[in-house]
């Protein structure tokens, strides 16, 4: 940690610091330049109270020199995670689509689902039981009964089945249902309770980034997972947050070379949230593919204009085969599988 | 609702449109301009599925006129709402400045804050049992001991207390320490089983806001508490995040003036966190007032510099009552009491 | 245009919106719905004033049915525009990366610039004479001289010339060196009159986005050289500012299938000044191909840590040709040349 | 400035940076940590190039320690600068509301804003004769007969004029009707060559923040005008760009106390353009004086509705005098006048 003094500050001042330093364990190094002066505190940082040390006078800032998160930094861990789900490889050379309709509406929907999700040589499948909706009075989902046809629906194609968990008291039903892979969702990412209770289980979970999550929350929220022992984290990008109002989110591709820098652990994007509209989700893509994303999180539906939520924004069943084809070029493109 | 068509548009399209609208029980209004066709549809804006529209092929726009939110609109209840927490009036002439640490530590630091608080002339009192933090390795909180500890120290000052609940799994330890004012945090906005359990509950809830919540956004997560049932419902404004670093987040004063219009409850503010440093709590806590906030929530500790958390941001209790004078004037400037 | 009364209108109010509206020569068109009355204007929307609408008692909202751009609208001009760079054709199914240093230093950097960037396989080169520089302290570019020596470079390649025009005090030296493509820089996307001048020029035009420029604005900004009419315009995507410090801009891939339906003009993407490092630059590159871009803005430099600017940017010669490389796999994919 | 190096650097790495430290004419502090070698820069860091450093191997991360901004910051000039404008104070006690029309219509429209503007108490008067419009089609101002208008309506009621300079061309005109205030607006406060001119001026410039720039950079702006020997600044904040949709812009009222901290220059808040209606302007008002604004810049009409230009944004005569009675009071609260 690096502390930097006014340039009005006092010898007392200084003093004090240097004691609190001394109080935390730290080892410290005093450095008087002719207009500041800077203070270094040597040792283990998560031992020192950044707070604690901005709150004292004559204190202008104080940085961090080591990076706050630790099992999820790829300095813990120098080699690709590749997350087994059911046999099939995600983080590894082959890139995989997860695809499947915004919700679970019915046993019909969820099979032709399947069945095109499988067709269109999708590895994996997500639906979702659980709904976070921003309406009070809009559908909720279907929520265990959903699992149930969605499970059932997954299995006929040996499709391992992605879904997102909403609240504690949903992981029996997950338990239950065996869902292969938990989803958190946007607004649950700092769901610091919840990300405990996934820390627990032993699923790989897909974390979601928070609508105007930084890139350093996101890593410590996927450190909150693995803290808890569940070191299977999938970090999924899905559009931010900003002042653009022509689509519902602003795609953040950066974060994909930047998470792989940051962590050993695979990075997915979800093309459909970020644009909002069905149209854009080729390009964004492609886009995703080609700066290095492991995969994919794709909305389809058999009948997108009969959906019961997102109907804007899923692919139709040979708009996601189409979809595949031109991947798999990009793929390829960059040396990968798809 | 109004439907905005593509100015390529088919009869066919606009035929389906309407037909699809027929089927929601929206009546229809067709409008042919010379660039443009429009459709309006009349009716119940919240049977009329937005999503679906959205999807029909020639639609290039659909635009609601009606307001998502209905409780807590002020077009449902024209008059202030005003709450009663034990006696001390929220949203009414009499502006409420709820202060106290930003976490629970000790018995003792809890007996000097209440103390504190209760001289400075505050009616409510805030600390924190459960705390969210960024980083699994920080100090998670005292838990329901923290809940014993404040209820202690509140009572002998018969000062209600302010808490933050986290997880559904809390609920029966504020029940039991009779917590008088529930906290929802801003990352807990649209945490919508949260919502619904605050809903079901009796006590009032003040609702922050999520870090990059809309108006709209944060007005349908207090609908989804006051769908189930529970109206006392108390807005939070704390800051959103933007592109400025030179301070955590940026106090949006204009969202008091916006709320106070959209709807009947009580609107407050929390300039700690907004700011993220003491010495800028007194310009924005008057800002907040002058701006026509019913409330401040000030973070104040008896030993700012060895707060367990956010050491920074909390005042001391001589700064606190220097405050609590400055914002009387204010108070008084615009015809209100303090 | 569409007028949204408020739910408590009155006649008379309704009255005067529709009196204004025939007295701005619009054709009106009132539906009195059950919660609301909705006023369609008809007719040329330019000639509606909106925010006198707005300004009007009882009005609600007021939203717009057309674009308020015109020549640069794909509706316009339904075929992809292709602009003649000397013969270089940008636009079209061939791919233009433009390449070369921040700001021009020294001839024989430019030399060795010219010659690294023809070598790579690139066709136009970029360099700064004039550059807009956050601090006055800083090198704020060689001017005049700076032209020459650019000149003399990429004349030795037969390349064509990019530069940044900031002040219409030099457009008289962009006509001496004949400049072939002339910069919009990002700070001076709305400096309106620097945009009446280039539109009084025939040039081709590279028009950055402003750092927080929406869609609309961004066209709006074109508008304004297309009036003047100069059509040659190239829109440059070039990161957008949000709340995420990780790197410097977001690079808002969404804007390049989103500008290219909503125009016929040619978009480009600069990712070295996105992500402010070069290494995340390939990354960055190749998704912006991926999502449709008809070219790039590559820094690069002889020598990059010893640019006189942006040196953590710029690409080594040897990266260059490597990125070349890699960029031609993904154009071959998605169907197009490098 | 610190350096701080890769968790894996090499000592060749280490020795680069010193290096070429010193070839900037530095002092180096080598301190050796367990996790992280960091490189203290000794000396004036307006001659160390931060990112040739941030391009050199092993570097991860440059961070100033001196503020860049000189001329502009407090620690230059403790005391508050006091500007003088014919006689009227700006940045005392005594506090200025500065007012008229969006744009300078016509003589008679002119004559009534003066009439009023003096009416309510107020003792400068602002008024638009080149305008800056996101539309080529949009009324671009009255331009030098806009000026005449103008002078002639405020020398009546010897009210000092406050209009915007667009253009280094437009300097002449500004000259012979010896505006009294030169305004720098949002869209060109990096408008780098427009604010070197305006440094060559002797008359006070408002400089309006732009749309998204950060507090340093706004600063620096500043420091632009100043060193060229104006140091007649005065900031003007506007709201921010954010992504809420529910008003035009964000007030940023913590910029106000951050401001007055870091710099000894006054500050302006301008509440009619940052909230976009009228009905906002009171609350916003009041909250820039409570937080320390040293005047504010408030659009005002004899005709709202009739405005040629932000028509819904505009304050009749009848609503600015009551405004100024309302801001009398909270200015007095906080021991200033009006």
């Amino acid at each position: 940690m690096i502390i930097i003094m006014n340039n009005d500050v006092t010898d007392e001042q200084i003093a004090r610091v240097v004691d609190r330093l001394k109080g935390m364990g730290a080892g410290v190094n005093v450095s008087r330049g002719v207009e500041r002066t800077v203070i270094g505190a040597l040792g283990d940082e998560s031992k020192i109270d950044k707070e604690a040390l901005d709150a004292l006078p004559g204190v202008e800032d104080v940085i961090r020199v080591m990076k706050p998160y630790k099992i999820v930094a790829r300095s813990y861990h120098s080699a690709d995670t590749v997350i087994d789900i059911k046999g099939v490889k995600l983080g590894g050379k082959q890139i995989q689509v997860i695809s499947g309709p915004c919700s679970v509406e019915t046993q019909a929907q969820m099979d032709q689902s399947a069945a095109a999700v499988a067709a269109a040589g999708c590895r994996l499948m997500r639906g979702g039981a659980f709904k976070p909706r921003t309406s009070p009075y809009a559908f909720q989902g279907a929520g265990v009964e959903g699992l149930e046809m969605f499970r059932k629906a997954a299995d006929r194609h040996n499709l391992p089945i992605v879904t997102e968990l909403m609240d504690v008291r949903q992981v029996e039903a997950f338990q239950e249902y065996d869902v292969d892979v938990i989803q958190i969702g946007t607004r649950n990412m700092q769901n610091f309770d919840l990300l405990k209770e996934v820390g627990r289980m032993r699923k790989p979970v897909i974390l979601k980034r928070g609508m105007s999550a930084t890139i350093s929350e996101w890593l410590m929220a996927a450190e909150y997972i693995a803290a808890g022992g569940n070191h299977n984290i999938i970090f999924c990008e899905r559009g931010i947050r900003t002042f653009e109002t022509a689509y519902r989110n602003v795609l953040d591709v950066t974060a994909i070379p930047v998470l792989k820098k940051e962590t050993h652990l695979p990075v997915i994007v979800d093309p459909s949230h970020a644009g909002g509209k069905a149209w854009m989700v080729p390009a964004l893509s492609r886009a995703a593919i080609a700066a290095g994303a492991d995969g994919l999180l794709v909305e389809a539906h058999p009948l997108p204009c009969e959906a019961w939520c997102d109907a804007d924004q899923a692919l139709s069943p040979e708009e996601l085969a189409e979809l595949m084809g031109s991947l798999r070029a990009v793929a390829q493109a960059i040396g990968r599988d798809l």
